[in-house]
């Protein structure tokens, strides 16, 4: 299976990233070897996807120190330097919780080493840790969920939770690409995902690339699709899951999960345990970004609705507990109820 | 108000339409003098909706004929030149019931008459009643449902069941339209109803014209849109209603009509005593038109999906009887079962 992956070292220790502004039509990688340069590549979305993210910026921080463990820039040191940066990287996605949970990582790791030499090869292994960890936290997702993927199975997703999103194999998509690893038939079903498309232009290619069958179909046509009886699961990610076990995901979760309990179609969350946010209690704590109207007035510079429309585009919906049926972590199958008593 | 008006007779009694394929960026209007110019009107989709194609093929018929009651082709007399430009644009569009029906009305009026002076007069008075009597079929679908439209409603709809699907106020949009002449305040959320984006490009714009405040959201955003509580009711055209009150609609209705059960919000289906087909049992009985996959693959010349990638489009989808509150007719507000006792 050729997984996609969505950003590598060069042999420099730069930073070669897969543009994902530009996918499907065209794959091209950009080589990034400044702070500014990651910062900017946040910040447009050319890498995204919360442990994508986290990544990106530990990686970034590395181009901000120079071989001999100091800082690039020629007024600071090398662990000034680190701070310099991870406060430039921080600012790019001020609410995605892995980017400032690693850019701590890094600082503290350099605060630990200090200025000197070895200081730029101490960050690269950090950074080599955090990918490693998300990558060992996608595979035992994916080993959670293997069992609710049959040989066979026809599964529905929405929005990218694949290997376009993490370090490795996906949330959602992890028990998928297991079970194609072990031989398994499988058929992926992908919303589009308005208004961004990260399904048919994201999910999509990534299925596309590692040579599983997939079929993508506009997110109103789930409900009906579910109906027709032949769907093992619906498999989504999360962005946060609250302490009663209402999950905060991509706009048009709430509604797939609505039609999946309207079809007896089983309902899985799959999300690492750092998703699960215990002093968030329940899902109407959870502040749900709103993200500008223009991304439902246009596409590819072509109108889709009138001049001064009014939009309403928040990022995310939430699903009430009571609609999944499992949650699947890091550390196992989980239901979405008793999740203090299980984690706290 | 100012509604707007999709199709218009110029002086000379030939047809200027509204080409909604480039709405909502451009407002332009064609004139069409010739049968064939009217058939590539209705193919290229310048004008849709059922009942705006009957009226408009019903227009297109008077193209055929001269002034003196003679067919404009020099081997055809007047009402061989109707059964002509009939059977040029019956074959349009197959599936459209109101089409069929409307030319056969013109056909019939022209063996009525006959060849010969005042011929083509006789057929613009029919294309002037068919047009009567769907704009008043409008208006009393207006008044059935003006009750569900209080002062100060917010009502979401899906698709375009509007002024420019019909020759007069529509269909779903007719209640909102008449509540807004009678001095009430409505708001409208608008799905813009992908792949084709009825809702955005079209149902935004007339309401736009008509100066009812409007918000357009992704399909993805209606349940959770609905769960705030504050939406008075949903209302949605029909294409087809089975003798057991299921609807075949745009596809998206389904999944909506489960959204608005789960939030407790009515959901109505408003359409004429001409669509409820008691000859089809139940909506496993009605066939559902799949459309080409290169809807959900491109946009304005944007791909949105790999090259290649396969994609399920089916036009419409059918909400059970048992979800919807009510259907407005133009015999008024009828329940959704008993069809067949209170109309057959």
């Amino acid at each position: 299976m050729s997984l996609i992956s969505p950003i590598a070292w060069t042999p420099n220790h730069g930073v070669r990233i897969l543009d994902q502004t530009l996918l499907p039509g065209e794959e091209r990688y950009l080589e990034i070897t400044t702070v500014p340069g990651m910062a900017e590549a946040i910040t447009a979305l050319r890498v995204r996807g919360a442990p994508l993210i986290g990544i990106a910026a530990a990686m970034g921080v590395v181009q901000g120190v120079g071989p001999e463990g100091s800082g690039l820039s020629p007024d600071l040191d090398g662990v000034e330097a680190v701070h310099a940066a991870s406060a430039v990287l921080r600012a790019t996605r001020p609410t995605a919780v892995n980017l400032s949970w690693a850019l701590g990582r890094m600082v503290e790791r350099a605060e630990r080493h200090g200025t000197g030499p070895g200081l730029r090869a101490a960050l690269i292994a950090e950074a080599d840790a955090i990918w490693a960890e998300d990558r060992a936290m996608c595979d035992r997702i994916g080993e959670a969920g293997l069992e609710l993927v049959p040989d066979g199975a026809t599964v529905l997703t929405h929005c990218n939770a694949g290997a376009l999103a993490t370090g490795g194999k996906g949330t959602a998509l992890a028990p998928i690409y297991l079970a194609h690893e072990r031989g398994r038939r499988v058929q992926v079903i992908v919303d589009e995902t308005r208004p961004l498309l990260q399904g048919s232009r994201l999910t999509a290619w990534e299925l596309q690339r590692a040579g599983i069958p997939y079929t993508v179909i506009a997110d109103g046509m789930a409900a009906s699709r579910l109906r027709r009886g032949d769907v093992a699961a619906v498999l989504v990610g999360a962005d946060r899951i609250a302490a009663n076990g209402d999950v905060a995901n991509k706009i048009g979760t709430y509604g797939l999960a609505l039609a999946a309990r309207a079809a007896g179609v089983p309902f899985y969350v799959a999300a690492p345990r750092s998703t699960i946010d215990l002093r968030t209690p329940t899902g109407e704590h959870i502040p749900i970004e709103q993200r500008p109207p223009g991304e439902l007035a246009e596409l590819g510079g072509r109108r889709l609705t009138p001049e001064g429309a009014a939009a309403w585009n928040p990022a995310f919906d939430v699903t009430p507990a009571s609609l999944i049926t499992a949650l699947i972590t890091d550390h196992g199958l989980l239901p979405p109820s008793g999740l203090t008593e299980r984690l706290g």
